[in-house]
């Protein structure tokens, strides 16, 4: 299985599906093609909280603002799984939520749903992620890597398995890459001053505050509970119907970070913050 | 066959998608995941509209804004068809429309082809639909199903099967569940009064009126025939293009009901009419 | 595998995947479903771009302002490949494009990585694209032939295979079909006048001078050549990233047309174009 991921709308992605295909009959998976414009932060949150949920694949991916420059073009092994796409940081925090075990599984609270997990989890330090350099000789276009490059890496690495993508005559191991990580947040036992990390296309503002500092201090199904946000008393709670039509309230969202939302709105308006404020929490 | 339908826009389906493939190796078809934001009766009419067309599946829709209040789960079995999705009246006009016979079919009207129908048909009333609470015990998430109840349990009824779908752990028969339907016109000799359903992509304003009525009182080939909008005359016919470029026209769409539309234009603007907007149709 | 474009936005195209998927359990792979509404000459463009990196397939590209009226359904067989859709000029540059060899291939680049050229080259000229109307007797509907009738042909055609093309009960032979054809630049020694074909969603205007006339002019590798573009030099690079966040450069695209383009922002609105216009270009 391969994912494909980028900033191209459309119909880039139509030619990396192609030159895909030319190489594997593998089935193939959009996550998302229109992840804001060359915003390498926003697509790699989204794909630590995404790739996660997925089986084993290659996820190719691409945001790029730097194409045809000399960065250079990676490959990430993690676990069962491969990341491939530009050096520049997006593949990095996906790498390491892809390593780190338990797998999120979804379905564990349906009665009777066996749970699935197929991460293999052998505890050892050697599961950790390794990183290759797509070696590129000649590529035949300096502006679309994502079809002359990626594309074609991603599938001849399905071809060779993940397990010996060592075999991949363009892989060369390497150490040096661009690494990238979220902002953390100042925890506190009353306070947490965090920043927001994305803004959803529902609007809700999703911050690097832990949605674990707003539960451990909030039950989120009382019907009176409230959070300071930047001095004012706004409703948290864990679902979104919990307030009226319109209102504000603080959640816990299902990346399990803490967001800024309105019921049938836009959090992000309503709270007035956009991706970089900082956003200060506090718990009488 | 599984298809999902949303109003999630991206990345969200990913994760859903992802949530998929972990417990089946089965196709994934998209719907739409751009349905207007927490609209259940627009989804509900283009399900109603385009579900029909597909062979047996098993169809995942997700337009949820009472996501981790009390509203139930449900799914529905309709003829060969499972719908799985929140409690909210959502599925249940597409139910209807996939139990009932026979089934749409594509391309009759290209010289010697085929028709298919593969709508089992035993015209017995216990062919109705069947409704089943999704017990849920613990949702991983109280604000994304989509991703933690809604599409294992599709995967989950996929690898049962259709038939089967009462061996399902996690589903409860029930008779209680919120239906939904479309508001009914007023159907006369020389005039309809009804309301405005949807707009869709094109602009098209999409009523509730039968193009039965419509097409019992014009050819709709004709070159010369009107019929009066709120007291205007307008060009009625059986295509766009029959009326110059930037001209109202009254015709019926694909979906077989009345629609206000414009050659090349935006229909709901040039009549001045939104959706829940009351039209007035009347013939002379 | 069959391979699916239109301007139908959502959720119009899930109807003619359903149509397909009754006729076929063959691979769907959608190229895009936003291009431009009705705007035949930018689909056309894209088509030429994208579809010769596929695989032999079956491609139903539905742009339609003439639905419904007495304009032909066409199919077009261009080596193995074959194109289905309306008579309006929307599939003769990819057919071409398709036809001709040898075929694009992507990862030619990459380090010990074989290309990939499954296209048939006897060189014969009669390997020239053949056309064929499609015999519509009646059609269920006068507004939406992707799903009455383009998608259900391009099924049959696929499950007919393209060899046999002939055999299919409802084509018909013909020479008679609607041509399209871009606009030819002006070339010279010292300066080009071309026009703007599209602008794609990163803001780039493509031209249609071929980047042949640049790259014979200019290294695209120099740190210091510029182009005058409407009298004004403006950089010249063969990648975005070679000048600044903002600044404007003449580069050469994938699609090896000359572009005007601006790193990471928009180069129809910094060069003032849109599509349609004159662009003259001058090396000194």
């Amino acid at each position: 299985m391969l994912t494909l991921a980028s900033d191209f709308g459309t119909p880039y992605p139509a030619a990396m599906r192609a030159a895909i295909l030319r190489r594997t009959d593998a089935r193939i998976v959009d996550v998302a093609h229109d992840f804001p414009r060359q915003d390498v932060r926003t697509a790699a949150f989204w794909l630590c909280e995404v790739l996660p949920y997925f089986p084993p694949a290659i996820h190719c991916v691409v945001i790029d603002p730097g194409v045809g420059s000399d960065r250079a073009a990676i490959t990430v092994r993690a676990g069962e799984h491969v990341l491939v796409g530009p050096d520049n940081g997006l593949l990095l925090p996906a790498a390491r939520a892809l390593e780190s075990s338990p797998a999120p599984t979804a379905g564990a609270g349906l009665r009777g749903l066996d749970p699935v997990d197929d991460r293999q989890t052998d505890g050892a330090e050697g599961a950790a992620i390794e990183c290759f350099e797509i070696v590129v000789e000649d590529p035949e276009s300096a502006t679309f890597h994502g079809r002359d490059v990626f594309a074609p890496a991603a599938a001849a690495i399905h071809e060779t398995g993940v397990e010996r993508v060592d075999d991949c005559p363009f892989l060369e191991p390497t150490d040096d890459y661009v690494d990238l990580s979220f902002p953390e947040p100042k925890l506190q036992a009353d306070a947490a001053t965090g920043e927001v990390l994305v803004v959803d296309g529902f609007g809700n503002a999703v911050t690097n505050v832990p949605g674990e500092w707003l539960t451990e201090r909030c039950s989120l199904r009382g019907r009176n509970e409230t959070v300071q946000v930047e001095g004012t008393a706004v409703p948290a709670a864990d679902h979104y119907e919990a307030v009226s039509a319109g209102q504000r309230l603080v959640t816990v969202g299902s990346h399990g970070n803490v967001e800024l939302a309105v019921n049938r709105g836009q959090g992000s308006e309503a709270f007035g913050v956009a991706v970089g404020d900082a956003v200060e929490l506090r718990v009488d």
